[in-house]
């Protein structure tokens, strides 16, 4: 049996559209999931008869202080969703709730695996040869030692593993140029560390080769990979408000994603964009329930 | 009269590809323009009739260190038209050429105008409302203080005025939230002095409302600029190669500007992408003339 656990409360149109989003994938998930749903005692009666609803005392709003939200509302629907994963109640836990939050509820609560310092939010962008990219940090750290570079090589390696099936993914540093002089003090430290260190890697990978690229794994900060993540949303609105279709643009849309693992931590957390529509939340779901089933958390 | 520089020896596909961008130009410049070409004893036959042709003992390739190129190769073609254009007997320089030469021959040469410390490159994206927005520095400046951002947002304001004639101009910082306290600390500390100092600031703008935005000026760290403009060559190329055609596309293709304006010297040098085609090189050329003719260089 497979647990996937759910805030209700995560979002920044919860709970309307998590209630969607979860009635979308009720008849796609495996006979063999049961969800748990944490949100307040007002959503309870609108749980599926086949659920396990968690009753919290409150929820996390998105502009509020991560440490302090995480200090003063354990009895949120976030926070409590992260325990009972930590008790092993359930296999995965997902939001699309505060990321600063339940990055520091996982931290807190679950711990970090041996060797790393900080947690890594993963990303899947689309290649034009049928794979994908797994592209990460894309947007926790946001100003990082060069080591951590070393860090990400090894989550991202691990889940393209796990999760892709590849066994000796290809990994490269984004950067702005393909020769190892290219780049910024902190971009020339990471690319020195990972020829040194990192058995697959292949160098660096310039934004220009993007979809065109073999690379399995691609490493960046997390300021610079959340800046690609959004401007790869801008191309997909860009298509469609210019009216142009192709099966790839449609590989470009977040939403047929739904959530990002969290590598890193003690147990598996997907984050799911905050403006998540109800598609979105479907595939965030059925994302948990894959991730699941996939052996890659080193706990 | 205009006078134009412009380097025959610079790009990686210099000189054949120069010559067939400047056939391609000469029929589309003004009368009054006068092109002055910097190259080699062996280019000289190949000068049409009415352009001048100043005969450089050598040509900075592209590997070489930018300083010791610029101390070994003063009678370089890129060198001795940037030399010509500190003399006066040019309105401006153009060159495909080695970017960090270039750089460190301008600061040298030309010097740098009051109040800034670095140069940066500006490059203009499109905006579906038809506009264009200045986003600058696209890849010189890779290791910045927060205080360049103020710079950059001084020269992009005054490329805005002088250049798309806006009086005017929304100013905003890149970055991956809306929120003031979004970024790395790079960026929270360049919004706090942008907004006690610059007067035209309007806040963040998110990589996902690039072409949405009504944005005249957007400014970021050159890394990162280089990378948003390398992954808009990306979708490009991933629009050509997938067979979907709309005239914004075409917008996004590079070889359309031609060339990257130099802010911050003391005269107007144009850098244009190492690998430009011929019709990038005709369009570097029209630009060069474009830029002598705008008033915007405080020299």
């Amino acid at each position: 049996m497979t647990r996937i656990g759910i805030d209700i409360r995560g979002g920044d149109h919860a709970p309307l559209v998590v209630w969607d989003g979860l009635s979308m994938a009720l008849s796609e998930l495996k006979s063999d999931t049961e969800l748990h749903l944490y949100g307040l005692a007002e959503d309870a009666p609108k749980a599926p008869s086949n659920t396990k609803f968690h009753i919290c005392a409150e929820a996390i709003e998105m502009g509020e202080h991560p440490v302090k939200a995480f200090q003063q509302k354990q009895d949120s629907s976030l926070i409590r969703g992260i325990a009972d994963l930590a008790k092993g109640q359930t296999d995965a836990f997902a939001s699309a709730g505060h990321s600063g939050a339940l990055m520091v509820a996982s931290m807190q609560i679950l711990g970090l695996q041996e060797g790393i310092s900080r947690p890594a939010v993963v990303s899947l962008f689309p290649r034009l040869d049928g794979g994908q990219t797994v592209v990460l940090d894309v947007g926790i750290n946001v100003d990082l030692k060069a080591e951590q570079f070393l860090e990400f090589a090894s989550l991202g390696a691990s889940y393209a593993k796990a999760v892709l099936g590849i066994n000796k993914p290809k990994i490269a540093l984004l950067n702005t140029g393909a020769e190892e002089s290219k780049g910024n003090i902190l971009y020339k430290r990471a690319h020195e560390l990972l020829k040194e260190n990192c058995g697959g890697f292949s160098g660096n990978l310039e934004a220009r080769d993007f979809f065109q690229s073999k690379v399995d794994v691609l490493l960046c900060d997390g300021f610079t990979g959340n800046i690609i993540l959004k401007q790869t949303e801008s191309f997909y609105a860009l298509s469609k408000e210019l009216g142009l279709n192709h099966d790839f643009l449609n590989r470009l849309d977040y939403e047929n994603y739904g959530a990002s693992p969290v590598m890193g931590v003690r147990a598996k957390v997907l984050l799911a964009h905050g403006a998540s529509g109800p598609k979105a939340i479907k595939n965030m779901i059925l994302g948990a329930e894959s991730i699941a089933l996939a052996n890659f958390v080193d706990s």
